[in-house]
Order: C-alpha cells, then sequence, then structure tokens
C-alpha cells in the first residue's frame, strides 16, 4: 500500500521522468508511510488500446490507486488527498500537454501481506521501525 | 469514471473491433454521463500468462471495470447493469469463439479527479455542461 | 472470481513455474469454487516500469486479487487467508530471491457475469453443479 498504476501513451516519460513522478508519489507518504510500502507502475497503453469517450487517446495519463494502509473515508480528508494530487500532478502533466484523471479505491487492510508478514497497525511501535529501518522485519504481534 | 480494463488474448480483436466494443462501452452511459468519462483499456495477455481455472487460455477475455460516479449499490440496478452488459456482448464474443467474465468495482467518488479538477456532482448543472460540452471545465463549487 | 494479477519482473518465471503458481492459487478454492472461477495473469513489469520506495525494482512481486464469488468479512477468517498466502508463497518467492506483497480487495457479488449467465448463489446446488462440471450451464434463478 498504496498500489499506484499509471496508465499512460508509450514513451509519455523517460526514465529521468518516471523516477521524478514516482518520488513525488512517494513523497506524499513518507511523513507517515514506511516507504517501501509505496508501489509505482508505469503501464504503456498503446493508443489503439486505450479510448475516452469512444475515441483512441495518445495524450491522456489515467492514475488508478489501491490504499490498503490508511482507508480515506471522511469527505474533509478525501479533500485534502484530491487537492495534494491536483497540487502534484497539473503543472507536470500540463507541461507535457497530457490530460489526466486519478481514482482510488480503499482496499481491506486486514487482506494485506509483506513478504509473509502481517503489516503492523497502523500508529503502532513496529509500524514506525518498519518506516525507520525501510524494511519490513518481524515483530510480535497483539492480538 | 468508468475505467474499463478489457485482458484479452494477443490479436482477439483487430482495431475496428476495438472502436466498436469501446463506442459500445461508452454508449451504455452516454445517457447520463460525459463521454470522456468513460475509459476502455485493452490490455492483451499471452496465453502462457494467462490462467482459467489452472490452465492456459486462449480464448476468454475478463472485463474489469471500475465505477467511480455512480455505484450501483441496490439488487434490482445491479441486475438491470448485468442484464445490458449481456444482451451488449454476448453475441459479439460468442461470434469470436470466445469465453468472457465480467466484474464491476465501486469506489469512491470523492476520491476522483480529471485535469485537475473535482468532477461536479451527479445530476448537477455543471455535469450536465461537461456532458454537452464532452470537456472539463472549471465551475463554482458548492461545498 | 477470484482474479489474481500477478506483477512481476519479466522472466521472473518460467512456463512451468506459472503454471505451477497458477495450480496452487487454484488450489486454494477447489474445495468450494468451481476451478474455471479462478484467473490468475501474470504481468510482468520492466524494472525501469516498477518502483518500491521510489527505488526501481528487479525483485519484487506484488500479487493484486479482486475476491467476487466470496468476500471476506471478519477478521478471523481474513488471517486464515492471509495465513493461507503466506504458507503457499513464502518458500517459493525466497528460493526465488524475490520480495513480495500481497492484497486483496472485495467487489460486488451482485456486479459480476460469466459468459451472458448470472454465477449462482454462494452454496446453491447450481453452484455444486458448475462446480462438478467446472463449466457454466444454464439454471432456473430463484429470485
Amino acid at each position: 500500500m498504496p498500489v499506484w498504476q499509471i496508465y499512460c501513451p508509450q514513451h509519455a516519460f523517460n526514465d529521468e521522468e518516471k523516477r521524478d513522478l514516482a518520488g513525488r508519489i512517494t513523497g506524499m507518504y513518507a511523513g507517515f508511510l514506511p516507504r517501501f510500502y509505496v508501489n509505482v507502475l508505469f503501464r504503456p497503453v498503446p493508443s489503439a488500446d486505450f479510448f475516452l469517450g469512444g475515441e483512441p487517446v495518445d495524450d491522456f495519463v489515467h492514475l488508478a490507486v489501491d490504499h490498503i494502509a490508511r482507508s480515506i473515508e471522511d469527505p474533509a480528508n478525501q479533500r485534502l488527498f484530491t487537492d495534494r494530487c491536483i497540487a502534484t500532478f497539473t503543472q507536470f502533466f500540463a507541461d507535457r500537454g497530457l490530460r489526466w484523471e486519478l481514482h482510488v479505491d480503499n482496499t481491506p487492510f486486514n487482506l494485506w501481506t509483506i513478504n509473509g508478514l502481517i503489516p503492523p497497525a497502523p500508529g503502532s511501535e513496529a509500524e514506525a521501525k518498519w518506516r525507520l529501518e525501510n524494511r519490513p522485519s518481524a515483530y510480535e504481534m497483539v492480538d
């Protein structure tokens, strides 16, 4: 968590731009989540396979996000999140002549596992350790 | 919203058929949503990477849909929607010797943004304008 | 249902290993679901397109699962499921030097269709017939 799938035109971004975008996305969570929680996948789609409103597109990016470690449920925090996304991406995509759309799903914390471990509870000491060390490690679970 | 991901055998559809399918899908929403809300992505999967019941398949299509702008929650409307999908696709896939499966997830309206704008509320004047013009535009939000 | 998308490094698995993994996954559900319900898709991602914690990765697998036919809602059963996944995959991935993460979403049973049919209710006679015959067939729906 989170998992960001970025459906984009082929060759929309070079390696440096991909790394830049992945860094911006990771930075959105770095204040409270382990960095290694953040998955970013670029998924180039040929124009003949990518339709918007029934027409093929080559200037459009769809970012599909799954949130797992934290669900944003209340409208005020949802708005903070979308505002943060808008601030993070609008100029970047506009500079490249790209239209964009983003949507997020919340998926269950309890149906999630990393490297054979159950991720620690939000705000727990173990989560803080995972974040500090930027890697998963065994810990004593409180059931 | 909606986002349709069509996982299909490689070369299952030519460009004309892809455009036809994207048009049918877009048409399912055209009575009430802006056309540009409808994302359709074809995702060809090699047979060696696509398993059904543990066996590789080359005659199967899985359509995975995210609904954002509208969630279909009550059973009667859910049934109307699946019936509409069945009417739209059954003959098309049968004619090509393809088996198929479709499933839909509902994702939160409030965690969605298009081109740096918050999409207007369902049924609002601003949404009607977006639909009429088939493009997003700034509007006065009522919070 | 279920749909397993396995995002993995290119060439992480040969065809035999893919079939092995697809078989293990299908086996997780074979005691109660028709085998043909289980979709497994391998989605190789080039290292330059796959970031974890902001860094490109070539030793990481993310398994993203949609559950449709059954939703696991209570914490005890969720834990049974994640434990089952851990038992199924940990050694397999460790043997290949791969880190891994898995997350599951629950999606609505009523927004699902297979080959133009509405899948039978969980535990129904029709579902048992589908499972026995390992194929969908028309049945009398009780509305």
